[in-house]
């Protein structure tokens, strides 16, 4: 199978309109996570209502960008880097829908929350919301740049947003136990925390992919170089 | 780009082998899950850590299963129905090895609920696991047979798991706040819950690739047809 003149521009042209997608895709996905998080500082049941009923978007971008990856897989046949390019735009589209998706469950979170008076979250949240929007939007930078240190990075980050987590659960056990009025809205913090880490760990995965692609290294698991 | 005589059974091969791989892989993911499930019932702290030290197994086949795919994908440019079940093999297989990740973090989590006197979970969580095990183990063997209609119970299964994921919060929460001594061990209960939903969402994720893969047809998002 060698490459031709003919087939190669083609195949350079699809990557880039996969990157553009994915780069609208992550972008709207990011910008979930920015009004969910500014929902839950104002107090603003309306704004989470939007991010709850906002994903439809997400959505049809996901079902369009698995679409040109098997397509361009069909018709193309690309090897090497622009292959692991292709596989790494599926995994990195299945990461940003379920992003999507755990924004809306913050943003269901958050409407819940609001129902009751204010829990001391000591800005652990909104923080922990600011860095997965940026791992996520450094990640696909990464990905766009074939950039590995930008992408290693981002997993040094992820340990960051981990640490804010267990703070969270950590800070609000007694909170709950002095004052049973709390339970409900200080479980949603702790369920907020956990899809934050969550949205933060896609990030990771798509950091983790990008160092596959550019390198053909498998850094997931820790474990000795594949 | 015309298959040959040479190249079909090639690709048919590796794609047995695939399938081969992902069955041993899903065996070990669900036998996680059974075993954190039985150190749960049993109160047995022994089992719940060798459960969370257990999932070096599905890490190595999740690498091992990438490079095959990314091979076969290379090597034998395959198109139709087995292009589009590599491309299912390698999101089964990220499907899996998260399966893996949370039977770690139920076992985490029922270790720290042992070291508590027990909380009356109704056998929500039991019943929750089984119904876990048992769409996973539906969904490879769809996998395996290219067989929709199983696929489509799959989906159905998980409305139920979901239920019992609700059920479980909303019988906590009052006993949390009248007794604010269980509230950690209640915590971890809800977890372990949410936990187990999420695993069978990634049973309902591999069902889905499922049809589309034998069907071209994108059920996901319970849009119109793509």
């Amino acid at each position: 199978m060698e490459p031709t003149t003919r087939v190669v521009p083609q195949v350079q042209e699809h990557l880039e309109a996969l990157k553009e997608r994915l780069l609208v895709m992550g972008g709207l996905a990011e910008e979930q996570v920015r009004l969910v998080s500014a929902a839950l500082v104002d107090r603003d049941v309306d704004l989470a209502a939007r991010v709850q009923a906002g994903d439809e978007p997400l959505n049809i971008l996901h079902k369009e960008i698995d679409q040109r990856c098997v397509r361009v897989l069909a018709l193309h046949q690309p090897v090497a880097i622009d292959l692991r390019a292709v596989l790494a735009a599926v995994k990195i589209n299945t990461d940003l829908e379920r992003v999507g998706d755990l924004a809306v469950n913050v943003a269901e979170a958050v409407h819940r929350y609001l129902q009751h008076p204010p829990v001391d979250v000591a800005e652990r949240i909104p923080r922990m919301a600011d860095l997965a929007q940026r791992m996520l939007r450094d990640a696909l930078d990464a990905y766009v740049r074939q950039a590995v240190p930008l992408a290693e990075h981002v997993l040094q980050t992820d340990d960051l947003v981990d640490a804010l987590k267990n703070e969270v659960s950590a800070a609000l056990v007694p909170v709950m136990e002095a004052s049973p009025a709390v339970i409900a809205p200080a479980l949603d913090v702790i369920l907020i925390a956990r899809h934050l880490e969550r949205i933060a760990d896609h990030a990771t995965n798509i950091a983790e992919d990008v160092i596959f692609m550019v390198s053909a290294r498998d850094v997931r698991h820790h474990g000795p170089t594949a």
